[in-house]
């Protein structure tokens, strides 16, 4: 652990992040003497005279070697710029990019991120929204994608879920401490990121997310992924500026459209009309906007699927269906319906429980 | 009625429409012309050498003059290229464009299409598609613009209803004679266009349509209107060859999106995913569209409405709503609401029944 990434502690938990004055002072001097100079009272050396009073109110370095130890104690990864761990996405973000990342999982973020989606949506949404956001997480998930989203009410849970219910990678950007459930009901959701997915946040652990944390959170998920898509969004939810980060930064941005009568979706129309957001009905879709051209973008293994194979492997879902039934849905013969999904499960794809076919991405053996 | 009339009629009765070696051949020499070569049987003179026989097989002019006769006799207009009634935007079809138009109902063909909107969708609709067709081409009628669509089941039916029921203007374009409900069971349907708006054809009166005549007539709505709007359509819909059409002219194309779990409404996004076609929720969204920059928009008379009165219009459907209902959705001060819908009423927009407030274009004297 060095200095510079105490130093980064020390800063991210004296301010709040993504400011852009604190980002630029890093940039140019080092965060080392950036510290250094507000310990000794030149905040104005380094372009940071305002915030001199706040950092001379605590011992941040001494809170800074607490948290690293109570990290280290607790298995919490702590990432800094320069790290092989450290997601070099973020630094599209600029000054704005954060000071250091805490995270908390059993998978790396960094390479569960370069293969993500980030889906994002309404706090109170809809049934429909829900069902959409969690069957597409799903796909993703079992297509080899993990989904990156907030942890919060609404679609960001159906995503978080969608994802880990077929043994994929989910991974939360939180608002406060990654070490706890925000919002504290999630705590069993929280559980099951630690265990099959990971948690990442940018402020000291323990730390309350408060409105600022939450809003600000947003351009890291945006620039965690190559793609966020919006599955419910009335006109002035927050996943818009999360989208709008997105659009910022040159990232593929994807809508999902709902009933006009909807306000849950009035959002994600205003996208898709007015901004470059693209329309998508299905996580195929999705990918098709991430994968570059001529890449097989199937699954992990880069298998070809056929079209009736691909069809299948979008009618499964989370929740079991019977063969006969994913037959009747695609207007195909049962028999060859029932090859097709031998081969899915054979890949690792699909998976046979009592009541029906299920998507399944748990690793094989 | 001049010969060039009757020829027209003739050609018109002898080949199904769309022709194109007809359309050149009397864009080059002219339809009486034409005429006088089949009959002479010099059918390879104006290159329709294949076209003879079926000419030689029956007394077209005869035909045609029984025709127009029987026209004059029941009020059905007849319009071909060069006189006044011809809607010229039909030209844009070049040598597939109507030979010529029989017109049945009370309101100027030419007129009503010049400020129109065509709105097309699935026979096999769902109720949410009917409810958007006719609740948008309610709001597109009371706005002063008149719609058109091709008489069918489902979603065209609710479009005629929609702008219908408020007293506005509805075209329908017949595969048929414009004489007879298309299907037969619309026979309510179009005494009411007869009425109240009118339906125009391209074949005899009397004619029976057929497939080749319902997907040919696709591109007469998609020629008369500045813009075609598809409501409900499945990924193989004729609505699409509508669709399809109405780019190639040129002509603004819009989609209404809906759930991604609807397979009526994946027609839609394919059009809005992979084409030039704009989502639009609304009949404000679609005349912003077809309205130049800078005209005021909102209704004939160039009324300029506030915003809340905009909104307030928009809550009114063709179904009553009660004031305190409406104030409810627009989360406004019902005597606010109270003032606006007193002065959307004194101008003709909305109109007060026993339990409610509907839309409303009947004239005022």
């Amino acid at each position: 652990m060095t200095a510079d990434t105490v130093a980064r502690l020390a800063l991210s938990a004296a301010f709040e992040p993504g400011r852009e004055s604190i980002g630029q002072a890093v940039a140019e001097f080092g965060a080392v003497a950036v510290v250094d100079d507000l310990d000794a009272g030149r905040g104005s050396a380094v372009g940071l005279a305002t915030l001199q009073d706040r950092w001379l109110s605590a011992d941040w370095l001494a809170g800074a070697r607490t948290e690293r130890d109570q990290c280290a104690d607790r298995g919490i990864r702590i990432s800094v710029p320069g790290q092989g761990s450290w997601p070099t996405q973020l630094d599209d973000l600029g000054d704005r990019a954060p000071l250091a990342l805490r995270i908390m999982g059993s998978v790396d973020l960094r390479t569960a991120a370069a293969r993500s989606v980030a889906m994002v949506g309404a706090r109170s949404a809809t049934q429909y929204g829900q069902w959409v956001a969690e069957d597409m997480s799903a796909h993703l998930a079992v297509l080899g994608w993990s989904v990156i989203s907030g942890g919060a009410f609404g679609i960001d849970a159906a995503c978080h879920h969608g994802a880990l219910s077929v043994g994929g990678v989910s991974i939360a950007v939180s608002a406060g401490g990654v070490d706890r459930a925000i919002p504290a009901s999630h705590s069993s959701l929280f559980d099951r990121l630690y265990r099959a997915g990971v948690v990442v946040g940018e402020v000291p652990i323990g730390s309350h997310p408060n409105r600022h944390r939450f809003l600000i959170r947003n351009r890291v998920i945006a620039a965690l992924s190559p793609a966020v898509v919006v599955v419910e969004a009335a006109t002035r939810s927050g996943a818009l500026s999360t989208a709008r980060e997105a659009l910022s930064m040159g990232r593929v941005v994807a809508a999902v459209p709902g009933p006009v009568t909807s306000s849950m979706s009035a959002g994600c129309h205003a996208l898709i009309r007015d901004t470059d957001a693209v329309l998508v009905t299905s996580a195929d879709e999705v990918i098709r906007l991430v994968m570059p051209v001529g890449q097989k973008r199937n699954r992990p293994e880069d298998l070809e699927l056929t079209f009736g194979q691909s069809r299948l492997l979008d009618s499964v879902g989370a929740s079991p269906r019977e063969l006969g039934v994913l037959a009747g849905s695609l207007s195909a013969v049962e028999q060859e319906v029932a090859a097709d999904a031998f081969l899915l499960e054979r890949w690792g794809l699909i998976k046979r429980v009592s009541t029906g076919w299920v998507l399944d991405r748990t690793p094989r053996v």
